[in-house]
């Protein structure tokens, strides 16, 4: 079986600088739902003064209607207080392979992120005993400011997390350079079971796709992807979109892998969005689909 | 060594309705040379009546600067007569997978295709002993009229033209719909050598990188693309472009294999063209390229 976590709504539009009408996100997720995606990343309770685009978090979360699972970014105790407030009960938590990227992002280095997600963690499983933690690495291949990242390190940081007690940890290819090479030197490196692992490709120089079959190849099962492709890392010079899930649902559904995903519902979902954001469709598979008879 | 076959001269732009001018189209071929592209198929010999874009391509060869290796497309007896009266030295022939397919483009099956080519490579070798020739096996995986096509008659096709003393036979996923378990499915029935392949993928749907990657891990060395993804199947519906040369040298250099082309100055190489036809950069890893500091 394999899992699709759907992160447009969160890490697709978190550094989109339109605002866009909370009642908009709302639908966007409903439609996600009804394409048959089952694990959406909603939005974020991080400050709205770093990212105004999800400081409706916390309106925003009510307003989901019960089926898939979805869940919310919490960097620290003050974010995890305003989502509990509002009944958010599955979590994600990220760091870097890359103290330079940690550092230049959230001023502190990842073995200090990693101090908070203990925090955070620790008072989510108080409220929510056994509830699911995931948590994300960032520059698990490059990063923008201290080039390659050893598969060695990364791994490193994924088995802290896993210490810590998350469930799972999604490994990202934040600025989009990876190749198939490179995630098999990485997942050679990982410890633990492959589920406990998903995959987080950004497609900024169009091999995102390849990296998902090479890591399917090996076994993964989880793959993070964004509808339409939309976002990318905020803070990575020249970083393009995500892995569109069009793409992704494509490429699992021809390979023989059931998704559950109705592609031509899913490439309609994020219409109403992209044209809020004054933005064409970009996703070749969510293109095609669109001009399918 | 990793060959990379240019078609976007011939294959990108033989469906453009936009008529270009002879010397852009010259000056197209001079900047993908200058890029580094070692093979480039220039233009194609076939009738001006069915191919309106490329009927110049008696007046574009004598503009081509010695350099590259330039090889045309030539259907047939006429064409081979006028390809021959302007010097060209290596050519291609194409056939398809699928009886519909060539019945539906050139009104014959792919058996009376294949005896045309005979005669095509006999008149050809007549002037240029072992003179190269390439053949092209479109919907090598799937047709639009018949639908999917079994491995083993798609490697018929391609055993038949190597008999014929083709040095090379292009397998073309025309469509654009194939995935990496489809490649291996082929290449597990292709009878011969691994350099007598080149693999022709169509990035309709987002999985033309993918399918490289695994072509690439069987051991196959030779893939075309087209500059700026270009082109598409004229006859095919929804057809989109071609994989995009950039995507595909950004996915061999991060591999690690040396490809010997600047992809700055290839995602500059198609810009002209591209303004001509009143479109924008689409392939992922030209757009990087271009939005490189």
């Amino acid at each position: 079986m394999v899992r699709i976590v759907e992160v447009g709504p969160r890490d697709g539009l978190q550094n989109e600088q339109v605002p866009l009408d909370t009642r908009l996100k709302a639908a966007f997720v409903a439609a996600l739902a009804e394409a048959g995606l089952r694990e959406i990343e909603v939005t974020s309770f991080v400050s709205p003064k770093w990212v105004p685009q999800l400081a409706d978090s916390g309106d925003l979360w009510p307003l989901l209607a019960p089926g898939p699972l979805f869940s919310a970014l919490v960097p620290n105790a003050k974010g995890l207080e305003r989502a509990l407030e509002v009944g958010v009960d599955r979590i994600a938590v990220f760091t870097a392979a890359s103290d330079a990227f940690t550092t230049k992002n959230v001023n502190m280095t990842v073995a200090e992120t990693i101090e908070v997600f203990a925090e955070v963690i620790a008072g989510f499983r108080a409220r929510y005993p056994g509830g699911w933690v995931r948590g994300y690495v960032s520059t698990a291949f490059e990063c923008p400011y201290a080039g390659r990242i050893e598969p060695a390190q990364t791994a490193e940081v994924a088995a802290r997390l896993l210490e810590l007690g998350v469930d799972e940890v999604s490994l990202g290819d934040t600025i989009g350079v990876a190749a198939p090479p490179e995630v098999r030197a990485l997942a050679a490196e990982l410890d633990g079971p492959k589920d406990r692992f998903a995959w987080h490709f950004h497609d900024t120089r169009g091999t995102a796709v390849a990296n998902v079959a090479a890591a399917l190849d090996l076994g993964f099962t989880a793959f993070d992807a964004s509808a339409a492709g939309l976002g990318g890392c905020p803070y990575a010079v020249g970083a393009g979109g995500n892995l569109a899930t069009e793409d992704l649902v494509y490429l699992l559904e021809r390979w023989g892998l059931r998704t559950g995903v109705s592609l031509a519902a899913l490439a309609r979902a994020s219409l109403p969005v992209l044209e809020a954001l004054g933005r064409r469709p970009t996703s070749k598979a969510q293109l095609a689909a669109l001009s399918a008879p």
